[in-house]
Protein backbone atom coordinates (compact mmCIF):
# COMPACT_ATOMS: atom_id res chain seq x y z
CA UNK A 1 0.00 0.00 0.00
CA UNK A 2 1.66 3.82 -0.36
CA UNK A 3 0.04 6.95 0.81
CA UNK A 4 -2.38 9.00 -1.64
CA UNK A 5 -0.77 11.26 -4.01
CA UNK A 6 -1.07 14.95 -4.20
CA UNK A 7 -4.31 17.06 -6.28
CA UNK A 8 -2.55 20.24 -7.05
CA UNK A 9 -4.97 23.11 -8.45
CA UNK A 10 -2.96 26.08 -9.26
CA UNK A 11 -5.27 28.91 -10.28
CA UNK A 12 -4.14 33.13 -11.09
CA UNK A 13 -5.33 35.27 -13.51
CA UNK A 14 -3.78 35.51 -17.18
CA UNK A 15 -0.39 36.84 -16.75
CA UNK A 16 0.63 35.44 -13.39
CA UNK A 17 2.97 33.37 -14.92
CA UNK A 18 1.32 29.93 -14.01
CA UNK A 19 1.54 27.73 -17.33
CA UNK A 20 5.58 28.70 -16.92
CA UNK A 21 5.47 27.98 -13.14
CA UNK A 22 3.22 24.04 -13.75
CA UNK A 23 6.32 23.54 -16.62
CA UNK A 24 8.99 23.80 -14.19
CA UNK A 25 6.67 22.15 -11.41
CA UNK A 26 6.36 19.19 -14.07
CA UNK A 27 10.05 18.72 -14.99
CA UNK A 28 11.07 18.65 -11.01
CA UNK A 29 8.47 16.23 -9.86
CA UNK A 30 8.50 13.52 -13.16
CA UNK A 31 5.31 11.84 -10.53
CA UNK A 32 2.96 14.47 -11.72
CA UNK A 33 0.14 13.31 -14.19
CA UNK A 34 -1.68 15.25 -16.94
CA UNK A 35 -5.37 15.22 -15.88
CA UNK A 36 -7.48 14.56 -19.07
CA UNK A 37 -10.69 16.60 -19.34
CA UNK A 38 -13.76 15.63 -21.32
CA UNK A 39 -15.22 17.99 -23.48
CA UNK A 40 -18.53 18.07 -25.56
CA UNK A 41 -16.94 20.10 -28.74
CA UNK A 42 -15.81 18.07 -31.64
CA UNK A 43 -12.46 17.13 -32.09
CA UNK A 44 -9.90 19.22 -33.80
CA UNK A 45 -7.47 17.52 -36.27
CA UNK A 46 -4.60 15.77 -35.02
CA UNK A 47 -6.57 15.43 -31.40
CA UNK A 48 -6.95 12.40 -30.19
CA UNK A 49 -9.41 10.78 -27.87
CA UNK A 50 -8.03 9.71 -24.93
CA UNK A 51 -4.98 11.66 -25.00
CA UNK A 52 -5.71 15.29 -25.43
CA UNK A 53 -9.23 14.87 -24.18
CA UNK A 54 -12.14 12.21 -23.66
CA UNK A 55 -14.99 13.32 -26.78
CA UNK A 56 -18.07 12.72 -25.54
CA UNK A 57 -21.88 14.16 -26.87
CA UNK A 58 -24.53 16.13 -25.09
CA UNK A 59 -26.36 13.27 -23.67
CA UNK A 60 -23.71 11.50 -22.21
CA UNK A 61 -21.93 14.41 -20.45
CA UNK A 62 -25.16 15.77 -18.71
CA UNK A 63 -25.54 11.84 -18.06
CA UNK A 64 -22.49 11.69 -15.82
CA UNK A 65 -23.18 15.12 -14.75
CA UNK A 66 -26.07 13.35 -13.01
CA UNK A 67 -24.26 10.82 -12.00
CA UNK A 68 -21.94 13.76 -10.11
CA UNK A 69 -18.57 12.11 -11.76
CA UNK A 70 -17.23 15.27 -12.55
CA UNK A 71 -14.47 17.16 -10.20
CA UNK A 72 -15.72 20.43 -11.79
CA UNK A 73 -16.92 21.33 -15.00
CA UNK A 74 -17.95 24.55 -17.54
CA UNK A 75 -20.10 25.30 -20.52
CA UNK A 76 -18.07 27.62 -22.76
CA UNK A 77 -19.95 28.56 -25.64
CA UNK A 78 -22.60 26.02 -25.56
CA UNK A 79 -19.75 23.45 -25.01
CA UNK A 80 -19.22 21.38 -22.06
CA UNK A 81 -15.82 21.07 -20.16
CA UNK A 82 -15.32 18.53 -17.22
CA UNK A 83 -12.41 17.30 -15.26
CA UNK A 84 -13.62 13.33 -14.51
CA UNK A 85 -13.54 12.07 -11.05
CA UNK A 86 -12.20 8.55 -11.94
CA UNK A 87 -9.18 8.84 -13.84
CA UNK A 88 -7.47 11.67 -11.46
CA UNK A 89 -8.56 9.33 -8.53
CA UNK A 90 -7.10 6.50 -9.99
CA UNK A 91 -3.92 8.47 -10.35
CA UNK A 92 -3.79 9.83 -7.15
CA UNK A 93 -4.51 6.19 -5.25
CA UNK A 94 -1.53 5.07 -7.28
CA UNK A 95 0.39 7.58 -5.01
CA UNK A 96 0.65 9.89 -8.67
CA UNK A 97 0.37 13.71 -8.08
CA UNK A 98 -2.36 15.84 -10.57
CA UNK A 99 -2.11 19.40 -11.41
CA UNK A 100 -5.16 20.96 -12.53
CA UNK A 101 -4.20 24.45 -13.99
CA UNK A 102 -8.06 26.06 -13.89
CA UNK A 103 -9.61 29.36 -13.00
CA UNK A 104 -11.31 29.80 -9.32
CA UNK A 105 -14.88 29.04 -10.19
CA UNK A 106 -13.19 25.17 -11.32
CA UNK A 107 -11.31 25.53 -8.12
CA UNK A 108 -13.78 25.86 -5.65
CA UNK A 109 -15.93 23.24 -7.56
CA UNK A 110 -13.05 20.54 -6.83
CA UNK A 111 -12.20 22.13 -2.79
CA UNK A 112 -16.07 21.37 -2.12
CA UNK A 113 -15.65 17.71 -3.74
CA UNK A 114 -11.83 17.41 -2.54
CA UNK A 115 -10.74 19.58 -0.04
CA UNK A 116 -7.47 17.82 0.59
CA UNK A 117 -6.77 18.91 -2.19
CA UNK A 118 -3.30 21.69 -2.54
CA UNK A 119 -4.86 24.82 -3.56
CA UNK A 120 -2.51 27.52 -4.39
CA UNK A 121 -3.33 30.72 -6.14
CA UNK A 122 -0.30 32.67 -8.27
CA UNK A 123 -0.35 36.39 -7.97
CA UNK A 124 1.94 38.84 -9.85
CA UNK A 125 2.86 41.99 -7.57
CA UNK A 126 0.89 44.57 -8.48
CA UNK A 127 -1.71 45.59 -11.70
CA UNK A 128 1.27 47.76 -13.38
CA UNK A 129 3.82 44.43 -13.11
CA UNK A 130 0.50 42.66 -14.56
CA UNK A 131 -0.27 45.16 -16.81
CA UNK A 132 3.25 45.31 -18.20
CA UNK A 133 3.42 41.84 -18.35
CA UNK A 134 0.09 41.85 -20.78
CA UNK A 135 1.21 44.45 -22.86
CA UNK A 136 5.19 42.51 -23.09
CA UNK A 137 2.83 39.60 -25.12
CA UNK A 138 1.33 41.99 -27.61
CA UNK A 139 -1.36 39.58 -28.41
CA UNK A 140 -4.08 41.29 -26.46
CA UNK A 141 -5.89 45.12 -27.64
CA UNK A 142 -6.25 47.77 -24.88
CA UNK A 143 -9.95 46.46 -23.82
CA UNK A 144 -8.88 42.94 -23.58
CA UNK A 145 -6.11 43.98 -21.16
CA UNK A 146 -8.13 46.42 -18.83
CA UNK A 147 -10.57 43.39 -19.09
CA UNK A 148 -8.06 40.89 -17.44
CA UNK A 149 -7.09 43.75 -15.12
CA UNK A 150 -10.32 44.24 -13.38
CA UNK A 151 -10.74 40.47 -13.60
CA UNK A 152 -7.48 40.19 -11.53
CA UNK A 153 -8.04 42.61 -9.12
CA UNK A 154 -12.33 41.52 -8.33
CA UNK A 155 -10.46 37.71 -8.20
CA UNK A 156 -8.32 38.71 -5.20
CA UNK A 157 -10.89 38.80 -2.99
CA UNK A 158 -10.90 35.04 -3.70
CA UNK A 159 -7.40 34.03 -2.41
CA UNK A 160 -8.96 33.89 1.21
CA UNK A 161 -10.37 30.00 -0.72
CA UNK A 162 -6.63 29.14 -1.20
CA UNK A 163 -4.14 27.26 0.95
CA UNK A 164 -1.17 29.20 -0.51
CA UNK A 165 -0.49 32.15 -2.31
CA UNK A 166 3.19 32.76 -4.43
CA UNK A 167 3.58 36.19 -5.34
CA UNK A 168 5.17 35.75 -8.68
CA UNK A 169 7.64 38.41 -8.44
CA UNK A 170 11.05 36.90 -9.42
CA UNK A 171 10.08 33.70 -11.80
CA UNK A 172 13.06 31.67 -10.01
CA UNK A 173 11.72 32.59 -6.61
CA UNK A 174 7.78 31.61 -7.63
CA UNK A 175 8.89 28.24 -9.15
CA UNK A 176 10.99 27.45 -5.91
CA UNK A 177 7.93 28.11 -3.87
CA UNK A 178 5.65 25.95 -5.74
CA UNK A 179 8.32 22.70 -5.52
CA UNK A 180 8.77 23.74 -2.00
CA UNK A 181 4.65 23.55 -1.19
CA UNK A 182 4.86 20.01 -2.98
CA UNK A 183 7.57 18.93 -0.92
CA UNK A 184 6.18 20.04 1.96
CA UNK A 185 3.11 18.51 1.14
CA UNK A 186 4.40 15.29 0.88
CA UNK A 187 6.07 15.43 3.95
CA UNK A 188 2.36 15.71 5.56
CA UNK A 189 1.91 13.78 8.77
CA UNK A 190 -1.65 13.68 7.69
CA UNK A 191 -0.68 12.26 4.26
CA UNK A 192 1.94 9.79 5.23
CA UNK A 193 -0.05 7.06 7.45
CA UNK A 194 0.79 4.32 5.09
CA UNK A 195 4.94 5.39 5.22
CA UNK A 196 4.43 6.29 9.02
CA UNK A 197 3.22 2.79 9.70
CA UNK A 198 6.04 1.42 7.72
CA UNK A 199 8.51 2.91 9.38
CA UNK A 200 7.24 2.07 13.06
CA UNK A 201 7.54 -1.82 11.23
CA UNK A 202 11.23 -0.99 10.87
CA UNK A 203 11.48 -0.30 14.62
CA UNK A 204 9.94 -3.61 15.30
CA UNK B 1 2.35 45.94 9.70
CA UNK B 2 4.00 42.44 9.11
CA UNK B 3 2.39 39.05 9.48
CA UNK B 4 3.35 37.04 12.11
CA UNK B 5 6.93 34.91 11.77
CA UNK B 6 6.75 31.26 12.34
CA UNK B 7 7.33 29.67 15.69
CA UNK B 8 9.27 26.15 14.22
CA UNK B 9 8.93 23.21 16.98
CA UNK B 10 11.78 20.16 15.80
CA UNK B 11 11.87 16.90 18.02
CA UNK B 12 12.85 13.76 17.19
CA UNK B 13 15.10 10.81 19.09
CA UNK B 14 18.65 11.00 19.57
CA UNK B 15 20.66 10.77 16.87
CA UNK B 16 17.61 11.72 14.89
CA UNK B 17 20.05 14.79 13.19
CA UNK B 18 17.68 17.69 14.43
CA UNK B 19 21.28 19.25 15.24
CA UNK B 20 22.88 19.23 11.71
CA UNK B 21 18.94 19.98 10.02
CA UNK B 22 18.53 23.01 12.54
CA UNK B 23 21.82 24.26 11.65
CA UNK B 24 21.89 23.97 8.26
CA UNK B 25 17.88 25.97 8.48
CA UNK B 26 19.86 28.74 10.82
CA UNK B 27 22.20 29.08 7.62
CA UNK B 28 19.36 29.16 4.86
CA UNK B 29 16.88 31.55 6.85
CA UNK B 30 18.52 34.31 8.69
CA UNK B 31 15.81 34.93 9.76
CA UNK B 32 15.21 32.57 12.11
CA UNK B 33 16.38 33.86 16.15
CA UNK B 34 17.63 31.38 18.51
CA UNK B 35 15.10 31.51 21.48
CA UNK B 36 16.72 31.91 25.04
CA UNK B 37 15.48 29.54 27.65
CA UNK B 38 15.02 30.48 31.80
CA UNK B 39 16.55 28.21 34.34
CA UNK B 40 17.13 27.87 38.08
CA UNK B 41 20.20 25.85 37.74
CA UNK B 42 23.43 28.40 38.50
CA UNK B 43 25.23 29.71 35.39
CA UNK B 44 28.51 27.57 34.15
CA UNK B 45 31.64 29.95 33.70
CA UNK B 46 31.58 31.93 30.88
CA UNK B 47 27.22 31.90 31.00
CA UNK B 48 26.04 35.19 30.14
CA UNK B 49 22.63 36.12 31.57
CA UNK B 50 20.13 36.78 28.92
CA UNK B 51 22.47 35.08 25.79
CA UNK B 52 22.88 31.65 27.11
CA UNK B 53 20.26 31.60 29.27
CA UNK B 54 17.68 33.62 31.67
CA UNK B 55 19.21 32.58 35.31
CA UNK B 56 16.46 33.16 37.68
CA UNK B 57 15.80 31.25 41.78
CA UNK B 58 13.27 28.62 42.00
CA UNK B 59 10.85 31.85 43.53
CA UNK B 60 10.92 33.39 40.18
CA UNK B 61 10.44 30.79 38.27
CA UNK B 62 7.54 29.28 39.78
CA UNK B 63 5.71 32.84 40.43
CA UNK B 64 6.36 32.62 36.45
CA UNK B 65 4.88 29.14 35.97
CA UNK B 66 1.94 30.56 38.17
CA UNK B 67 1.28 33.18 35.63
CA UNK B 68 1.47 30.60 32.52
CA UNK B 69 4.45 32.72 31.01
CA UNK B 70 6.19 29.86 29.57
CA UNK B 71 5.41 28.10 26.18
CA UNK B 72 7.22 25.15 27.97
CA UNK B 73 8.83 23.88 30.58
CA UNK B 74 10.48 21.23 32.19
CA UNK B 75 12.16 20.11 36.08
CA UNK B 76 15.51 18.01 35.58
CA UNK B 77 17.16 16.84 38.27
CA UNK B 78 15.54 19.99 40.52
CA UNK B 79 16.10 21.97 38.00
CA UNK B 80 13.51 24.33 36.26
CA UNK B 81 13.91 24.95 32.19
CA UNK B 82 11.55 27.07 30.67
CA UNK B 83 10.69 28.87 27.19
CA UNK B 84 9.62 32.05 28.43
CA UNK B 85 6.69 33.29 26.27
CA UNK B 86 7.14 37.23 26.02
CA UNK B 87 10.61 37.14 24.45
CA UNK B 88 9.30 34.59 21.77
CA UNK B 89 5.79 36.66 21.17
CA UNK B 90 8.05 39.52 20.49
CA UNK B 91 10.09 37.94 18.03
CA UNK B 92 7.48 36.49 16.23
CA UNK B 93 5.44 39.67 16.51
CA UNK B 94 8.18 41.55 14.35
CA UNK B 95 7.97 38.67 11.82
CA UNK B 96 11.04 36.74 12.97
CA UNK B 97 10.92 33.03 12.99
CA UNK B 98 11.68 31.36 16.43
CA UNK B 99 12.86 27.60 16.30
CA UNK B 100 12.62 25.13 19.35
CA UNK B 101 14.53 21.83 19.53
CA UNK B 102 12.86 20.40 22.04
CA UNK B 103 11.45 16.75 23.19
CA UNK B 104 7.98 15.42 22.66
CA UNK B 105 6.57 16.66 26.01
CA UNK B 106 7.82 20.14 25.57
CA UNK B 107 6.25 20.29 22.22
CA UNK B 108 3.12 18.82 23.31
CA UNK B 109 2.76 22.12 25.55
CA UNK B 110 3.92 24.27 23.05
CA UNK B 111 1.45 22.82 20.66
CA UNK B 112 -1.14 23.71 23.62
CA UNK B 113 -0.29 27.31 24.19
CA UNK B 114 0.43 27.97 20.10
CA UNK B 115 -1.24 25.53 17.98
CA UNK B 116 -0.67 27.55 14.89
CA UNK B 117 3.91 26.55 15.26
CA UNK B 118 5.15 24.23 12.79
CA UNK B 119 5.80 20.86 14.74
CA UNK B 120 8.02 18.87 12.30
CA UNK B 121 9.12 15.41 13.72
CA UNK B 122 12.43 14.02 12.29
CA UNK B 123 12.60 10.48 12.57
CA UNK B 124 16.01 7.87 10.97
CA UNK B 125 14.37 5.66 8.66
CA UNK B 126 14.99 2.44 10.75
CA UNK B 127 15.85 0.77 14.20
CA UNK B 128 19.03 -0.52 12.58
CA UNK B 129 20.22 3.11 11.00
CA UNK B 130 20.02 5.19 14.37
CA UNK B 131 21.36 2.07 15.83
CA UNK B 132 24.04 2.53 13.34
CA UNK B 133 24.32 6.57 14.04
CA UNK B 134 24.43 6.20 17.67
CA UNK B 135 27.46 3.44 17.87
CA UNK B 136 29.47 5.56 15.52
CA UNK B 137 29.32 8.14 17.95
CA UNK B 138 31.41 6.41 20.00
CA UNK B 139 30.07 8.43 23.37
CA UNK B 140 27.57 5.95 24.38
CA UNK B 141 27.61 2.43 26.33
CA UNK B 142 25.47 -0.41 24.94
CA UNK B 143 23.02 0.23 27.85
CA UNK B 144 22.37 3.83 26.86
CA UNK B 145 21.99 2.70 23.22
CA UNK B 146 19.57 0.24 24.12
CA UNK B 147 17.57 2.91 25.85
CA UNK B 148 17.60 5.22 23.34
CA UNK B 149 16.36 2.75 20.42
CA UNK B 150 13.78 1.28 22.85
CA UNK B 151 12.95 5.17 23.79
CA UNK B 152 12.73 6.05 19.79
CA UNK B 153 10.44 3.68 19.03
CA UNK B 154 7.81 4.15 21.70
CA UNK B 155 7.70 7.72 20.87
CA UNK B 156 6.73 6.96 17.11
CA UNK B 157 3.16 7.14 18.33
CA UNK B 158 3.53 10.43 18.99
CA UNK B 159 3.72 11.51 15.02
CA UNK B 160 0.58 11.79 14.64
CA UNK B 161 0.48 15.19 16.51
CA UNK B 162 2.82 16.91 14.75
CA UNK B 163 2.43 18.51 11.28
CA UNK B 164 5.31 17.23 9.16
CA UNK B 165 7.47 13.89 9.01
CA UNK B 166 10.95 14.43 8.01
CA UNK B 167 12.20 10.69 7.39
CA UNK B 168 16.42 11.24 7.72
CA UNK B 169 17.09 8.51 5.37
CA UNK B 170 20.06 11.19 3.50
CA UNK B 171 21.05 14.09 4.96
CA UNK B 172 20.60 16.64 2.40
CA UNK B 173 17.01 15.39 1.21
CA UNK B 174 16.27 16.03 4.95
CA UNK B 175 17.23 19.72 4.73
CA UNK B 176 15.68 20.04 1.83
CA UNK B 177 12.69 18.96 3.09
CA UNK B 178 12.91 21.07 6.15
CA UNK B 179 13.63 23.99 4.30
CA UNK B 180 10.68 23.61 1.66
CA UNK B 181 8.42 23.12 5.00
CA UNK B 182 9.66 26.61 6.35
CA UNK B 183 8.78 27.93 2.64
CA UNK B 184 5.57 26.27 2.28
CA UNK B 185 4.42 27.45 6.14
CA UNK B 186 5.55 30.90 4.89
CA UNK B 187 3.36 30.81 1.55
CA UNK B 188 0.52 29.59 3.73
CA UNK B 189 -3.04 31.90 2.98
CA UNK B 190 -3.57 32.09 6.70
CA UNK B 191 -0.08 33.37 7.37
CA UNK B 192 -0.16 36.13 5.15
CA UNK B 193 -2.97 38.30 5.95
CA UNK B 194 -0.97 41.52 5.46
CA UNK B 195 1.21 40.59 2.46
CA UNK B 196 -2.38 39.58 0.96
CA UNK B 197 -3.77 43.07 2.17
CA UNK B 198 -0.98 44.97 0.66
CA UNK B 199 -1.03 43.60 -2.49
CA UNK B 200 -4.86 44.12 -3.31
CA UNK B 201 -3.63 47.77 -2.59
CA UNK B 202 -1.61 47.76 -5.32
CA UNK B 203 -4.14 46.77 -7.33
CA UNK B 204 -6.15 49.86 -6.93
Amino acid sequence: MNDSGLLIVVSGPSGAGKGTICSALREQFPNIQYSISMTTRKPRPGEVDGVNYYFADNARFEQLLAEDAFLEHAKVYDHYYGTPKKYVYQMLEEGKHVMLEIDIQGAMQVKKRYPQGVFIYIVPPSRDVLEKRLRGRQTDSDDVIAGRLAKARAELDWIDRYDYVIVNDELEKAVDEAASILKAEQCKVTRNAHRIAHTKELYK
